[in-house]
């Protein structure tokens, strides 16, 4: 390894510098056991069937913030992509961008915490890239992973699949993600234990798969635009109104009280360990039984219902207050850089 | 669409904004005919058999640069690495980083180029994603790209088939794609016929590993750290001497003047539509008839050949004026955003 502790514009040329950063810093946090790994190009073994391909790119500003960092939700977030989509992840592959005298200690903590959420995932990056980019603000870097799963048989997943009656399952409370982040770039010591949920997902959305079967209609995860974001694509998508309790949607106290001193809506907040999942009524109490089986989906509970066909299909809240609230696709997010 | 012509940080909320982008502008270049593109994943159809699994991120600047642009290049980049190793391209992912400020009509037509440079390599971009962040410096965009491909059954590529006395093949000139840009870049108007040679290689790679079958024994594509590092790694993989002759290598006369002015070396130049083959000896006039017959490998030539074992294995290139010089590794590259 070159004597630099920080990164050099020399480290992206794609020569010994490249090497010497793979070999010594990627490699042993992400590749560990494989040589090969990380090349330019991996061959994978997928089973015979159906296969899945997700990407999506990481520019969360700080890149460590409590419970996680953006290693560990570049991981997570493609991990749970594919998890909702039905399929079990089997390869990652990382596109990393580095900023001019970004600390390779901030890298080699970022790097070891993908390679923890990978093996907690049971998802191997195969094959990479690393470019280096000159410093115009801050020294940072941003993340791109794309995944490959295997469907699973029994998912069959999709809008069409969606009935009136449907159960709306949420496998926990809202917004821990994105006021962990928020609180931690403003200095708020007032949610000091408030910490991201990043988590991966594929053993729940897996188990729910194979103990629902056909009664399992649909998945998300509630990450950028939140649950708001997720119901409006499920109702648009669907052609159907959907309506939700708030009593019923499991809450996280101190994110409660983030998001009113933040000014925040939780229900458009990013989360990045939950899955929100559309389910036959007579099967939501199984569902809910098997997400409270794991520690990630132990507040689970069912929310709402979808209801019937609609031309202008509606998402409606009912409030703690008896009222009535429609819940929109947020215009834009007030949150830049919280994924 | 918004009123904007720019892109607002709000684009990448993954709300409203997000959508309509997507709709509006990056679906029609890229997802045309299929309503279904560019969601959070894709199911693939994949021939039963081994997947090959490849990803890139591009942080080319400018943007646009004569014979293509950061678009052209990251469907290209990620089509080449799947082709060398052996694989039909069958899907991409894209990844979009924009930078607030940038011009929409910029992002429209990068995105076209990556449609028309998919359309061309018979490959679909089946999933994506957008994020934006604030502008610090000029505004612009990077781009990953991932691709998956179906391994071709003929195709026994590696390093440890390489033997001594196979033939070293390169499918053209050298460091058109870096000068190109470098030129650009520099307002160097001395070189103004300079032309990327960003182009899928899909096409010839597939036509080889058909015509050569197991006398085909390894491909790369010279981008970052160019030729040089492509020798110096196959030496140093294979564990044998690598010799070329600087007199076999084709050359294109405007980059051989534009890297003379800028003082680079063309043996380290990145290229983007040209690959290296090594073939068994008795292969290797059929393996250059095969790479002429595409307009993209119209000057293949074979420049030199794979040597014996060695401890200390050495690429040497046998120059013009009869001399010998040591081709290694470059350190780091001097041209930071060539790709």
């Amino acid at each position: 390894m070159n004597d630099s502790d920080h990164i050099l514009l020399a480290h992206g040329g794609g020569g010994q510098l490249t090497a010497e950063l793979i070999r010594d810093v990627i490699l042993p946090a992400l590749g560990g056991q494989d040589p090969a790994a990380l090349t330019d190009s991996a061959e994978l073994c997928l089973p015979a069937g159906r296969v899945c391909l997700t990407t999506d790119t990481y520019v969360v500003e700080p890149l460590e913030f409590p419970g996680g960092d953006i290693g560990t939700l570049a991981v997570c977030g493609t991990v749970n992509d594919l998890a909702v989509a039905g399929a079990e992840p089997v390869a990652l592959s990382m596109g990393l961008v580095l900023t001019e005298g970004l600390e390779i200690a901030v890298l080699r903590r970022v790097l070891a915490s993908a390679g923890d959420a990978a093996r907690a995932a049971g998802v191997a990056v195969v094959t990479g890239d690393t470019k280096v980019v000159e410093r115009t603000g801050e020294p940072g870097m941003i993340v791109n992973t794309a995944g490959v799963g295997a469907m699973r048989p029994g998912a069959t997943l999709g809008f069409g699949r969606v009935a009136a009656g449907d159960a709306v399952i949420l496998s926990g409370p809202l917004g821990q993600h994105a006021l962990a982040v928020m609180c931690c770039r403003k200095g708020l010591t007032v949610a000091a234990d408030l910490k991201s949920d990043c988590a991966p997902l594929n053993a729940p959305a897996a188990a729910l798969i194979d103990a629902l079967g056909g009664d399992l209609r649909w998945m998300r995860d509630p990450t950028r635009a939140g649950l708001a974001g997720v119901l409006a694509d499920l109702s648009a998508a669907a052609g159907r109104n959907v309506e939700v309790r708030q009593t019923a949607i499991p809450a996280d106290p101190t994110a409660v009280a983030a998001a009113e001193i933040l000014g925040l809506d939780l229900l458009s907040a990013a989360n990045e360990g939950k899955l929100v999942a559309v389910v036959a009524a007579g099967a939501a109490d199984r569902a809910v039984g098997v997400l409270r089986g794991f520690a990630v989906a132990a507040d689970a509970a069912v929310i709402g219902a979808v209801g019937e066909t609609s031309d202008l299909p509606l998402v409606e809240m009912l409030t703690r207050a008896g009222g009535r609230r429609v819940i929109q696709m947020p215009y834009g997010e007030d949150l830049p850089r919280i994924c």
